[in-house]
């Protein structure tokens, strides 16, 4: 029941926001009281919460798994734009939820979240260092080139199609060459 | 007051949301009567939609002069990521509740901005498609590097902080440089 709730809740969260989303919404939706919804949740909030934490946890783990292999910075690098891409088709619902409505976290929260997502493009950060130390990637502003990254991946939850122009497999070989070599011939 | 009304609506709905935000919500901030708010706007909604058609148009004209310029396709798209990036600083908030509340627009109001938003669009897959047939920009799929180009600019909307790290100038010379040449060395 717990499974069924995030995942009716992150389905209207997605298509009327988390303010235009009540419980009794998500209850009736389920067919349940809303003593199963609290038994579960103490709030909506917490609820969002469990939703955004699920969400950023999964994709810290996975990218911990990738920071672990023994490849160079590029393909580190190429695994997480990967990662981020192939996350859509399963989590392309949470992320969506995640980016439009973590400002409706309380404060607690919220800097709870920001610290896992911090995380994720620090880790991101130090594989970029380690390419720049080593002569894989070009010296720069390493947090910049980061968010760049993020923006190229995350802008994709709020496009991608997936009866669309290309496969997730198409997008991460087009994306994955556009960051490392750019677009100019 | 026109003017007003939409300024305070979105620092509101950047706040709290569009269905967080009510009418009254944003006449008592004013200190005007409802009367004063219907006198403008018809609904909510119909202020929604002007925030949008603001937010693209005046993108869209600013495009069209960077379009007609006697520039090579290179010069072009540096210009339009520029504009994107500077228009932060002078449209964030619109461009980030643009983002995120468009979901709200009943369906006419979003087939008209999203008309908009695919012009924006189909004019840098122009640029990429004249730079591809000149041999200035490697050939691919325009429509998604076109989407890459603006997840690099839109994205930068949700985090970016005027008293950060960078400023905008410095921003758009890692974003330019990394779109046109990559981060590998």
């Amino acid at each position: 029941m717990r499974t069924r709730i995030v995942e009716e809740s992150m389905k209207q969260f997605d298509k009327n926001g988390f303010t235009g989303t009540s419980i009794v919404d998500i209850t009736q939706a389920l067919d349940v009281t809303k003593g199963t919804f609290y038994y579960y949740f103490d709030s909506k909030e917490k609820l969002l919460m469990e939703i955004h934490l699920m969400y950023i946890k999964n994709l810290l783990e996975k990218q911990q798994v990738i920071l672990q292999q023994p490849m160079n910075a590029t393909k580190k690098l190429e695994a997480i734009v990967e990662l981020l891409l192939h996350s859509i088709l399963s989590d392309g619902l949470s992320g969506r939820v995640f980016f439009r409505e973590m400002r409706h976290l309380k404060n607690n929260n919220e800097q709870t979240i920001i610290t896992y997502r911090k995380k994720f493009r620090q880790n991101i950060e130090k594989v970029l260092l380690q390419g720049m130390a080593n002569g894989e990637i070009k010296k720069g502003h390493v947090k910049i080139v980061a968010l760049g990254i993020l923006g190229v991946t995350n802008w994709s939850y709020q496009w991608f199609d997936e009866n669309g122009d290309v496969s997730i497999e198409e997008l991460t070989t087009i994306f994955v060459n556009m960051i490392l070599t750019g677009i100019k011939e």
